[in-house]
């Protein structure tokens, strides 16, 4: 499970990215996202580690991994770097999302500006609670769980998000899965039992306040500004 | 930035963590504490990367950073595992934490059980809608923006979470700092400017989507099934 082994032929070809590369390619990719926005066209691999809080080293070997490597006396190319990044984590294309859940998470998640960023798109959301159902939120209306499986087919949707109570996201998440979804972001605090083909992501929020008080405890040791 | 370089006398004493290392922890910690729920009492370095996918040497490595170095023919014991990330992380200790913005997620962070379980523990929220202030949720009534710096101060607050829309967070940002807290977590979609020593996290919520993304599109590379 260390290393990725993609089919011949898809969007790594023939080389292979360990998984804690992939890990950090999304950062990568925020990084020259804002500097695209700022109108800058290069960038050094010294000067994007800097940015993140990673060596020299440790940024051009991650971009070895990805096929990017640099032009002498001038570094890499902003929008190269992002067009490959795009590639490998398949945000080249857009992702149609089924949301199962609408409390408080999943009315913030609704809401949330990111996502279209990246080529991530909400397009449905259900609720078991007869009361959410029909209610229109930023444009989607909600629906009951008896229609997943029409509109993730009629939708295309490939990708769920879970965000209900624990203690009913694993009969949510083999819903989703009945229904043809591929994978599943799961931001209820249970762990799922899933079928091998499903792949599955798990939140957890308490990771940035760890990340934050490491830093605060030892101090000079300041984590990058992200935002 | 990519090393980092406790005080002596610290937790740390006198070794460095890297960073890239730091951001691993709280993955080893949350499947070793799902161990010890389950009784597990010692565990291989082999295993403890299998189930994170990363590898049996990774995982050495890093416990060693760590000053874990187990027990030949035993492996490492789980209890000392979780004391010693938790010693790194900082969270061997209570962390009352502050909140500003009492939007849908700033609700939903209120009633997030994951913060507790690390230690972390929202003890004031606070908005700038008049509507919202009284309001008592989950044990915690809302106050105005302007009783900031002395409940900071009466509730030997150390960390801020920042929950309000990107136009407001500079500013948020600022009087937390001014009311004396040392670092802050950043859902809002901005890059914040604060003083050197004043530690940020932004939390990205499209990172997890990624990773999924990646997972999908590069079939037979799962990831691992975090809760």
């Amino acid at each position: 499970m260390a290393e990725s082994h993609p089919h011949a032929g898809e969007t790594l070809s023939d080389s292979t990215v360990p998984k804690v590369v992939v890990s950090r390619l999304s950062l990568y990719l925020r990084e020259l996202q804002r500097l695209q926005m700022d109108g800058q066209e290069t960038i050094s691999s010294g000067q994007l580690g800097a940015l993140l809080g990673f060596s020299d080293a440790q940024v051009r070997k991650d971009l070895g991994f990805v096929g990017q490597f640099g032009y002498p006396g001038v570094g890499y190319r902003c929008d190269e770097l992002v067009q490959a990044m795009r590639d490998i984590l398949g945000t080249n294309q857009p992702w149609p999302v089924a949301m199962v859940g609408v409390g408080n998470l999943g009315l913030a998640l609704l809401g949330y500006r990111g996502f279209g960023r990246q080529n991530f798109s909400i397009v449905a959301a259900f609720d078991a609670d007869p009361a959410k159902v029909g209610q229109t939120i930023q444009g989607i209306t909600v629906q009951p769980l008896d229609q997943l499986r029409a509109t993730v087919q009629e939708k295309h949707v490939r990708l769920g998000m879970i965000v209900v109570p624990g203690s009913q996201a694993q009969e949510v998440a083999e819903r989703l899965v009945a229904a043809g979804v591929e994978g599943v972001v799961n931001f209820a605090p249970v762990t799922l039992t899933l079928p091998p083909h499903v792949q599955v992501v798990g939140v957890d929020l308490a990771i940035e306040l760890e990340q934050l008080s490491f830093a605060v405890t030892n101090k000079g040791t300041p984590l990058e500004s992200r935002p």
